[in-house]
């Protein structure tokens, strides 16, 4: 490995350093308390419970005491709790006012997108149907929750692009809960960027609430928020771990990690683009994962020195030149073939082939939550208005898991409903693998129906 | 509440008393460890554990010492453990010389009938598209694996049943884990039963592993035992508490509870065959749930009778009247809507409409795992021969879940490929969001597009 000049970012040369280096590097390690997080803690309990106790315990509180509990453990965390848990029409009419009409018309715009998008992904979901008295129901959830979180970065894009595909799929209540902060006259509320872009899509229950309390609330219901079917949505540590314990008594949609995105690029690449794709990226945050693999050397060093260059005057560039050096990296790689290989193997959350005839290759991805093919399809056009829902998969899991699309907000019931007569032709079949199981009272259960013809 | 004479079979009167006992007693407590579980906790560490922290070393042990751990954890619970962790084909020979003729014949049958409904579901299941530079790409998952409890009850249906939806929806290669029992000759492998399921459904990779450390051999792979990207299937305590802490890590089915069947019945019923279909609920553990929410009063009290009676003779008597008495019992609801709505608030895995114009009423069922209409369709079928997959959603997940389909063994990549029309089209409203959010870097990978234009 070496790396650029003036800053840490990695460059490997060879399709075994690239794999090798980028497989080790995909998960976060299971860090230590940040010095935020440790402070939460101190601030709930006096008897330095370990985190994930803690986690149980702030689950459990909100379940027997409902809104006090949020209330109050809002109150022990940020000095000041908000005095009703539900934004108000006056809140939704002031983030209005808040937010600039060529801003609001971008919203619409972008929401226009989403939901033109979904409605074409919904007519190629999985469908109901009827044969031979046996068949499925395909419905939508009833109850979904979104958790938005951030109060240092705000994201509307995120609302539009959770709600939507939500409401297309036909979910009869959605509602969002997300981190009130303190306002100009002190009322903690939800950012207005956020409840403008709530109100675009269609979501008019807002909930003042965030963290692990923020999941419990869902989960369970209290006073004042109605319990959910499902919660999907990024969020803190706190947030990621009650998930993953409530798992079970609610749906979860999945366990996100920091984003990533791995561009693939030949020698038709323009590095001054592939270098701001990457940083795009790398903005995210300190661990976000921006790779190239590029086919050729000559890109991967233009690509390091446009690094440079383009984040000099980058408002986070900071940010970005971490994010580079902790998880991110170029790598050269001779072959198309290995490069592909490589990203099958990683699975990214985003994927970017930039390379002659890429929509030729695009079939030779197996593993990545959103594909974007071509030098005018950056990721950045996802991110906000191309209309695909930019949440997918982190930390390899589009291995197995999918980007959030109308399915998700759907569940499919089987049916049977046989005729006499077939009932009558299979028992005999189903009787015998009964008994085999010892479970003789479901081979009567089938008996007795015979006997009765 | 009062409950039939010489059992403690619970009945309720009124629409009210039914919801309230039928909600309250729908996920099953936090119980105790069973002796069992202490014991094998007590086998495998000295210190004295919490469960959580047990299963966590459990965990990490098979991640850092691959097949060694599991053969020592193995044979730390079981006093002895398997030379060798995986199935041959010898040992899959013995298994079907084992198995007599016609039970595979009846095994073959139902496998028959499985694949034909998968394959139907499979025509119906989401598809990929593309339109106007937008679509989605829908593929199997590449490898998964399959969990097959018990050592005391041997289910080679839900082999069949989990299986065969797996390779029709085209996974590469499809692995089962289930415990080795001693045999005749003290040789430890797994029951003769499943492995000719594995055969008939077309899998030959069957791993000697069950708990926590098969889950953990599934999820990181051991030198004998390759990782897979998605885990399925119930299982014990350990099992599940594995599965919990690894989703994310893996791919997670569902979180599975004791079994449910809800039967709504009208005059129209036949109480014999009504009792008949509760029993084979019941027979299954202690904690099953076998509920009958009936229309006409006539007609509960006469299954009150007919449970007692039919279950006199019962193999598996003790654990059906425990099971009708602690998670089980008769509801009398005047009106079917009422029972409709209780049946979608408590969302059991198994709902079966036995009333007059049953079909017409399956489109009120909100919230099931499985259906089954009329009474030319128990359950029983659907277990063994029906089709569709017997593994559904318990606990109320489905109220966010689906019955096993083809759909969880695929996954979407959404893929973004527009023109450089559209970007210069939409790129503006991409750019404002972007600053917005304060991602310049999102904002100048757009900008430096529009300036090549």
């Amino acid at each position: 490995m070496d790396s650029t000049a003036d800053t840490q970012i990695p460059i490997w040369r060879g399709a075994d350093e690239a794999r090798r280096q980028l497989l080790s590097r995909r998960r976060p390690d299971d860090d230590e308390l940040s010095e935020v997080e440790q402070q939460i803690l101190r601030r709930l309990f006096d008897d330095g419970p370990e985190f994930e106790e803690a986690v149980r315990r702030i689950i459990e509180r909100v379940r027997v005491g409902g809104d006090a509990a949020v209330r109050e453990i809002a109150g022990a965390i940020d000095g000041a709790a908000p005095e009703s848990l539900v934004v108000t029409d006056e809140e939704f009419e002031r983030a209005r006012d808040e937010v600039p009409a060529e801003l609001v018309s971008a919203l619409q715009h972008a929401a226009d997108r989403v939901r033109r998008y979904h409605e074409v992904q919904l007519e190629h979901a999985a469908k109901s149907f009827s044969s031979d008295g046996l068949g499925q129901l395909v419905r939508p959830l009833a109850r979904v929750g979104l958790y938005v979180p951030g109060t240092a970065a705000v994201y509307p894009s995120t609302v539009l692009h959770t709600a939507i595909p939500a409401l297309v799929a036909g979910v009869a209540k959605v509602v969002i809960a997300s981190p009130a902060v303190p306002g100009d006259d002190g009322a903690a509320t939800v950012n207005s960027l956020k409840l403008v872009a709530a109100q675009i899509a269609g979501v008019d229950t807002v909930y003042k609430v965030g963290g692990a309390q923020a999941i419990a609330a869902l989960a369970y219901g209290t006073e004042s928020i109605g319990a959910v079917d499902k919660i999907f949505g990024p969020g803190n540590r706190f947030v990621t771990a009650a998930k993953r314990r409530l798992y079970g008594a609610v749906g979860i949609d999945a366990i996100y990690g920091p984003t990533e995105t791995m561009i693939i690029a030949d020698h038709t690449a323009n590095p001054e683009l592939v270098a701001a794709d990457l940083l795009a990226q790398a903005e995210h945050d300190d661990l976000a994962a921006p790779i190239l693999i590029a086919t050729s050397e000559t890109l991967a060093d233009e690509v390091a020195r446009q690094l440079v260059e383009q984040s000099d005057d980058l408002p986070r560039r900071q940010i970005a030149l971490n994010a580079l050096g902790n998880r991110g990296g170029l790598a050269f790689v001779p072959g198309l073939d290995d490069a592909l290989a490589i990203a099958n193997e990683y699975a990214p959350e985003h994927l970017a082939l930039v390379v002659e005839n890429a929509h030729q290759r695009a079939g030779d991805v197996r593993n990545a939550g959103g594909l974007f093919v071509g030098e005018a399809s950056p990721e950045a056009l996802g991110d906000y208005v191309a209309g695909p829902s930019h949440v997918m998969p982190t930390g390899g899991s589009a291995r197995f898991s999918s980007a959030l699309n109308v399915g998700e907000f759907m569940k499919i019931t089987t049916v049977v409903q046989v005729s006499d007569e077939l009932l009558d032709e299979v028992s005999a079949d189903a009787e015998m693998i009964a008994h085999a199981e010892r479970l003789d009272a479901h081979a009567r259960s089938l008996e007795r129906r015979r006997r009765d013809q």
